[in-house]
């Protein structure tokens, strides 16, 4: 991926900036932003010039969606955005305004005053580059910058943009990466990144580190505490990113979870954390003819329509002249996906079409794998043990991932944790 | 008052722009932003370019200050005006939005995207100056121009303002000023302006017409229709004003009340309205010596803390060498305002301070008192048979006030409105 492009640092400011980021939960009321707001005390006592950046009010931005969505079934991404982006307005000035009634110097600073540049892809645009002087000169005014996350400007056209869902994370670890910040401190509503989710294995642990590479698979595997996004500009830029809690005594934070380099990892597990996430539906064609261009003929209408397919898995049929071919669609795409393959049915040639929505993909995660071979074949087996059915199976250097029937999800998640050692202190 | 810059009208461009603005409750949710957008359709059906102005939903705009007062006492103006400024951001997305579903194009613009640029009297901002080139392009490519009301953008700090409550009337007359468009329509929950409140006077009329003076009057002396400072433009760049109904059927609108120039009145009342307030509260300073520099001691004080003072009468006492000063202030300012006056009470030199703040300010406006002599006299003699005690008065060319006990409101509100006239069909 292409890096962010970052003004060279100037010695003087080596070591003394920190970004905090603050999610909907932490900003929702004006007695939680008061809280925020002693969180950045803190850290301003302590000496750092700090740029806080927050997300909506939590429930807002769903509101918001909810009106657009009212508004029209296809609605114009560039209106949304300028709907949308008004959430995390109102909590940047809403901070400002605690932050100084404790008589700190303090100033909202939204996307496009910054600015932050980003791409057109209104709805899920990405940032291409952030100019920190107005900020630098903010803090050599002793102000706090409170920075409306989520946001961003089309340099072009002047219109407003947003990052996508949980975008605040990104423009939190992007403006570190800009203002060369000491490190980026994401605060959120758990303590930090977990071998797996809590309420399903209650023996899970929270880690104190995990390497860059491994929390993007979990952002991407289904672990909802970062955007996939914030771990990829987080990586590329080596912003040292901390998750913890919002909702610590702000005299006494606990440090939570550091986002880190391989080399930073000193006893490396085989498998760090087991993900799950439910948003995936499986197609199956049968009967497909085993020649070449089908898969194109499969493939290209699903990726023109934007419609991300995962998991790929081909069976030759007995007669060997035709095949059947299992793949996975995000479940909000399952109904227009199979429009699309039903449409395209005499150029694509298939016997038939089956899909279910009651499915999972659970993945294991860790850059121990690298290194130990199989790794997933242990899974397979320990999986075959308890009765639970594999439907598909993808691997990659430093993860893999099973499809399974919804109903087994908690058995195989505290199936492989066990597996694993990770239900050890 | 000073104007704003208006760049010449192009020829081409005559006679075919209209402003249309919509308050809280026209836009208070998807349904009644739907009910808006078919008002814009007919009038681009009938073939003009039109930009259309909104206000937040209402009662956003009053949760948005709840915060910022929940956050601080003493808020920062500058963050307020971040805070709020969301409310119009989102309504203007949303109809853009509903305009598209109706088949219309459409976009949203932000105060600082058009640019609108204002003072930097944050809350209050008075807009200097408006760049009509950017929705001029969106109108040759048949784009309805949808504008967030009430915000501008300080140009030489980058920073968010707004034009104080109300403000979304003066955002629309000074584009449609900038536009030198055919005329600005006002479309409120009343359908137009009446003779008075139809709430204390059931045979109160909509008037047909209003001179810009009269109007400018009735909106300061307590009518809720129009801000004051949206007359004031309207009158020096003598924009075509109307005040309508949202809630008429789109396919049927009523004119409602042109706001106009005095040679565009054909048939000239004497008094045209009767307007009340009850945002009023007198104060009364006695035995105050009667010396020069004592009327400097008691109102600088008062000014330099922002309190206006309105109605100002002084009775020589008794002994003929002090004076009692009666004059009335905001009710809202009455507690600082005795405070002040009771800090001050050494320098200025009084014998006692009492006040009170139930008390209304009744006014009857007409330009027609110009050329008619005695017509506030008929009133006095009119309140006086009711037993209406006239606690203070005020004059000027075109309308006169009266202080009165609160508990007198409707009866005096009703003889006046009967004396001059205005019962009548």
């Amino acid at each position: 991926m292409r890096a962010i492009p970052v003004a060279p640092l100037k010695q003087s400011a080596l070591m003394t900036r920190l970004v905090m980021k603050f999610g909907g939960t932490s900003v929702a009321n004006i007695e939680r932003i008061r809280n925020v707001a002693r969180h950045v005390q803190r850290e301003v006592a302590a000496g750092y010039d700090v740029a806080v950046v927050v997300s909506a009010m939590s429930g807002k931005t769903n509101e918001l969606v909810g009106w657009c969505k009212e508004g029209a079934a296809l609605y114009d991404n560039r209106e949304y955005d300028a709907v949308v982006a008004s959430g995390e307005q109102v909590t940047s000035g809403l901070l400002a305004i605690v932050l100084q009634d404790m008589g700190l110097k303090a100033r909202s600073w939204q996307g496009w005053q910054i600015p932050i540049r980003t791409s057109d892809a209104h709805g899920s645009a990405r940032i291409e580059s952030i100019d920190p002087a107005g900020l630098v000169a903010g803090f050599a005014r002793g102000e706090v910058a409170v920075i409306a996350g989520f946001q961003g400007i089309h340099a072009q056209s002047g219109r407003l943009t947003t990052l996508g869902r949980g975008g605040s994370d990104t423009s939190a670890v992007a403006i570190a990466a800009a203002l060369h910040a000491d490190r980026c401190d994401i605060y959120t509503d758990v303590d930090g990144v977990y071998t797996t989710d809590p309420r399903i294995v209650p023996k899970a642990k929270r880690l104190d580190r995990v390497v860059f590479e491994e929390m993007l698979e979990m952002a991407s595997l289904g672990s909802k505490v970062l955007q996939v996004r914030s771990v990829e500009v987080a990586m590329v830029h080596k912003v040292k990113t901390f998750v913890r809690s919002s909702f610590d005594d702000p005299s006494d934070p606990k440090p939570g979870t550091l986002i880190c380099d391989e080399e930073d990892i000193v006893e490396q597990q085989v498998v760090t954390g087991i993900a799950y996430s439910k948003d995936e539906a499986q197609i199956t064609l049968r009967g497909v003819a085993d020649k070449p261009g089908v898969a194109a003929a499969i493939f290209v209408p699903l990726a023109e329509a934007n419609i991300n397919v995962d998991m790929i898995i081909q069976v030759v049929s007995d007669d060997a002249r035709t095949t059947d071919l299992t793949f996975t669609v995000p479940s909000a795409e399952y109904e227009r996906a199979r429009a699309i393959l039903e449409a395209g049915r005499e150029a694509i040639g298939y016997a038939g079409l089956t899909g279910a929505t009651d499915v999972v993909k659970v993945s294991a995660i860790g850059i121990g794998m690298r290194s130990h071979a199989g790794v997933a074949a242990r899974a397979f087996k320990a999986l075959a043990d308890k009765g639970i059915n594999i439907r598909a199976i993808t691997t990659s250097e430093i993860k893999f991932s099973v499809l399974i029937d919804a109903e087994y999800t908690e058995l195989a998640v505290r199936t492989l944790h066990t597996l694993y050692g990770l239900d050890k202190a």
